[in-house]
């Protein structure tokens, strides 16, 4: 058992979310490296002291370059604003230190181009925060997937619904400008992560993108609210994918639904702990859809709790991804999803975006 | 009270269901007019002979113009296979008598303008068989968007899941030939329907069609086995529809979402007694998706329970066709959907076919 | 096929659904005998004539005893109030006329030994509308259970909950009053005979009966609003009934659940198309509960829809009840459940009420 | 900000919980006192040294009385088998030490009584570990119940179904014997504690407790399965609990449904982010059960993720009781459930056990 000194940008929703699951993922795991919050970095360094204290850390940063450049501080994580996501990457990467960086990689693909550069000429750690593929039943679901258990895939359909800015007459804010922060920057992600890691790569898309309510106390709304696209997977299997921040009603409407030839699976984050499949399989009469509820059987579940059904949440997911950063480092492998992964979720975003120029099927493979 | 001689073509699937709801449809409603099961014809005289045993009817006919022509039917029921449907309702238009014309319109966009047009110069009752926006719950869905109970619209997704040819192995049949009976020719046009019906007009589609089992006994399938279609309303708003005869485990997915600025609508058909509405008001904590059972507070429950929650079914919602069928006869009042409203239906059907040619948008108002 | 001249006594709630049943059970289940509805008899002559034109039979009674005795009168349905079960039944029973009773089996055990006793004595069929017990979902878990599915039955737990008289505000009507019109004698039968049905007889049971709201308008209600029943089976399974009219949210609360050493079962009534059924078979982490949509591989689905999830609904349940009412009377055979059967309903019931006065387990056979 | 040794007796399924608890909880809700994890007893030293090293304890004890007389040790949880509770607890508030001892309090309701006169005595914190009852939902539940939400009570139904031992082919366990090792000892009180919080204190029970599998491996099982209670509030609500862990397909069914004049709420811990909520209120058309999902709008959600519908999982709770207790420590304020509160789990178990012996309602203030 060895100590390992994080430093962690930013104190925000992710920032307290990555301390505490560096707290607690030692006792959960019985990992090897032991996480010590050893910096945190902010916006201001009042923040970060607040930071500091509220979470456990040892000192507060005066910036994030201080942080970064900390002997200290032997793996970063960054959880501040897609904007400032680059030039920490690349300033972590150039002293070799292991970078887990909250999605999406950086504010544009030539970010996310630049960050994949960094970190493979560095050849260290590198890793993007996806973290709700991470669930049990998530991961149940990709196990599924690769022993074939619903058949050939035949259609995948996800999504990633919000309602954040469902209410029209919520004030302009800082999440109304800036493509980063728009439905696309931001939500959809997530929904185009799981369907790379269900599915495999995505040859071709066609999307429509909107932004529903373009004024916002007076001032003009520039990014998108929600978005479709129809995809093709480089398997040939056919898809949708559908994110917004203005659903109402939906509050963790992370998705998704695979029709296969032997077998249906269905899910979603608002009832994380729950995986419905459905098996074409035993007396007709017999067959359903199956709310199968996690547990030790499960990937991940156990060392959680013993008891089948007795539920994981959503830091649990974090504390699951800084397991995995601490078994890459410990054992210099590559963990899914790096950098290069990240990217590949940006090019499909890349291609959204220029079919809606083109109105017509754009391959993703040329982005 | 008056009788009315009704004469129905077919007596398969759904032909009984007519059959039936003829049956009850005057106990249940107390309609004005009273059906008479007068005549059925079916594709041998062998076989009517058999439905007019098995349903009460007084006499089978020897072929359906025989039962057009028979001075006793007054009012026709289509319910035979969709090449036979034009040449029936021109037909029975000559003569003047209404029908009802199970969905599609036709076999082909050629059929279905030739039976608008027939329907049309007759100036007589016809009426198209898009049974299952016909159930309390629907009606209830279209009533509180028709009063903004959710507010603007931004979003509808509709599908129309089952799972009869999802298994590969199954052997070719005639389901597998000829577009009118493939899924954009037999599933489609109910959630085509349904969008119309809760939306109204579509002013453009791009789709995406496939047949994923391009064979089956040796033999190849000509029709299609699934599609999606991403469409924008004349109202600007953003929809989805996908259909799939491949679904598996999905038996009668009808089902919709709606997305509203103050609300928002969902629906599933296997689950028909029941529509979730999730209220943006009263407070935060106590918001959420309410599981709103069918009861005599909701259109057309009443005449067949006066409890609430104890479910209609299938059988019913046809009984409710045939109502609304009969009071359009009774009051020549055009009934919807009429054979103009099951044409708009093809239109959007023809435009996707188009966009899977141009790859690209297509306008559904040019078909 | 031959025709068969219904009588019906009441044209409420019931006596129209046994109408609209009788109307269509022919057409649906292609029966031997074809019902006709000859006379409907009600509580005034202008009521009996309002309830012959809507519901359509020949003619209107002046009164009960009228209908009894009228010689095109071949089988009697009795759905008038509780009070008037017995006398009806016995004078059909003299001329040798075929009984369907709505439940409860008259307004008393009296009643009920009284009605059996004629029954018994005629040797005619004799059936009590005990109607939720015959939806293809109710009767497929019977199917379960007797082909050992789940195992050997280690609990049930039953409920009927609705709540028409949750609001303390609520008038007072004669549901207020009159031990048969409470909720044991009005709706507790119906998950009682559900138990009997799926576990066999009840040895013994201990109960707490409660009035809730004991005064509506000024008025004293003197009957009750809700009940739990702990029982112990024949077999000497453990069991558990509530039964309520005040379960405010609860519209068709007819449900119930069955462990076993196998499986598990369970099934509610608002959704009245899925039974849920969990397996302790195949691999751990693929266990759940399967909710399976009802179809044709279900009992006595099929006639009513070729498509599975399509649904039944309430009037259904009492077109299958039409069916097996005249096959009883075609074949001669009883139809389960009997009057006995009622009784048995009834016996348990009266040792419930016993259990309350002398505060302990009653035997179910002593009554 | 100060320091708190901790000292945890048992390092298996909840020793672990609580380690990870206190490892996080400072981070999560900021704490006052931040506790640091000093030293962990176990069955044998070797135990000892393992958790410790898994679960980063400073320091591993030879025997809990080691760990209860250290100095550095200021407050104690007890996470060991129920019949080391007492001892345990007696030396820890010999000490005056606090203590947040698991469920059940002690062995035996003499144990019970013992461990409250010590604490009482004592004058120091403690506290017992009714986890369930703290996850977001239920503590709304709650507040909603305080707040008259659902308008006066009319009916409570609890639960606590689990199928570990459901399979009788399953071998003979430490499980099998011993009455706190039983059903009525491990599970029952659980949703004991739960009646009474959200209802208040009971007034009578009657119960029926069956060992429905009398053999495993040849060996005589000798404390129960399986358990129901019908019970009176003090409030004069009707109450019916079961528990059993042989209810094949139930993980986690710790379950409540609370029936209101106004309202009703319904609760399922296999589904934990959810509460059910029906109001009496608003258009009748309008009204349904609502699921609502948990968030930053309910008790102790948002210190774990700012985003609603997130979710909450076991540890969280776990982590919310450390929260509790830490702040009885810091203000020395007594925190529910006290010992006095276990102590009356207890007593409604013991009056359940006599009302098996006579047969009949038993008062539980006599006990
Ligand atoms: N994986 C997931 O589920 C989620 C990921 N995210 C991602 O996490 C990142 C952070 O988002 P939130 O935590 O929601 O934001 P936040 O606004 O709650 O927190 C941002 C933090 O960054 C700090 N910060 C801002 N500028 C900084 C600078 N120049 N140097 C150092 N610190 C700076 C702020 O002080 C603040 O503590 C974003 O990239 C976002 O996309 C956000 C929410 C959920
Ligand atoms: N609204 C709905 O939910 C559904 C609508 N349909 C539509 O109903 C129509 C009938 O379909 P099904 O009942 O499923 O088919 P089916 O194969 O069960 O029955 C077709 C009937 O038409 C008769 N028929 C065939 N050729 C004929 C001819 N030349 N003259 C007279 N009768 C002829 C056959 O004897 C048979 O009785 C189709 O247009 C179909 O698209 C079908 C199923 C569901
Ligand atoms: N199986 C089930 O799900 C249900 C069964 N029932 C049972 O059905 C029976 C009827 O109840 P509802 O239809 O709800 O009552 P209702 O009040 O709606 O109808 C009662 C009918 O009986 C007639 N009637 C009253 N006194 C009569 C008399 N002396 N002679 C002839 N007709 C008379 C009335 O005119 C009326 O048409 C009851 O025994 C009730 O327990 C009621 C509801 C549901
Ligand atoms: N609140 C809840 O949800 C749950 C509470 N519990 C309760 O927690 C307690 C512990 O149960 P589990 O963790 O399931 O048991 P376990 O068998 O997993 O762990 C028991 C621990 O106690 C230790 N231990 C045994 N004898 C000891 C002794 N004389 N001195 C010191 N340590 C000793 C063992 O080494 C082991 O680490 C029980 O009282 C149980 O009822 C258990 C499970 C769930």
């Amino acid at each position: 058992m060895t100590e390992l000194g994080i430093g962690i940008v930013g104190g925000g929703y992710m920032g307290k979310a990555h301390a505490v699951a560096m707290s607690s993922v030692g006792a959960v795991f019985n990992t090897k490296l032991r996480p010590r919050l050893e910096m945190v970095a902010a916006g201001s360094v009042e923040s970060a002291q607040r930071y500091r204290k509220a979470f456990g850390f040892a000192r507060a940063a005066e910036s994030w370059q201080q942080l970064v450049q900390d002997p200290k501080v032997e793996a970063i994580v960054i959880a501040s604003p897609q904007e400032t996501h680059r030039a920490i990457a690349e300033a972590a990467f150039e002293l070799g230190k292991p970078v887990l960086c909250e999605k999406p990689l950086g504010a544009s693909i030539k970010d996310a181009r630049a960050m994949v550069a960094a970190a493979e000429k560095a050849g260290v750690v590198n890793m993007v925060g996806f973290n709700y593929i991470r669930t049990p039943a998530s991961q149940f679901a990709r196990q599924l997937l690769s022993e074939g258990t619903i058949g050939d895939v035949t259609y995948f359909r996800g999504e990633m619904t919000e309602d954040f800015l469902a209410d029209p007459a919520l004030p302009f804010n800082w999440r109304c400008e800036g493509l980063a922060n728009g439905n696309m920057g931001d939500l959809a992600p997530h929904p185009i992560n799981a369907a790379l890691a269900l599915m495999g790569p995505v040859a071709r898309v066609m999307a429509d993108i909107e932004t529903v309510h373009s004024e916002r106390s007076g001032q003009a709304v520039t990014n998108d609210d929600h978005s479709q696209l129809m995809l093709r997977f480089e398997s040939g299997v056919m898809g949708h994918l559908y994110s917004s921040r203005i659903a109402t009603g939906r509050k963790m409407g992370y998705a998704y639904e695979i029709h296969g030839t032997k077998g249906h699976i269905r899910f979603d984050q608002e009832d994380q702990n729950a995986l419905w499949l459905y098996l074409a399989e035993g007396p007709e009469a017999q067959r359903g859809f199956r709310k199968i509820l996690t547990g030790p059987a499960h990937p991940d579940f156990e060392p959680f709790c013993q008891g089948p059904g007795h539920g994981t949440g959503y830091q649990d997911q974090i504390i699951i991804e800084a397991r995995d950063f601490l078994q890459a480092i410990e054992t210099g492998t590559a963990v899914w999803p790096t950098f290069r992964d990240g990217l590949a979720v940006s090019e499909v975003i890349e291609a959204a975006w220029e079919s809606t120029v083109t109105n017509s099927w754009v391959d993703v493979a040329t982005h």
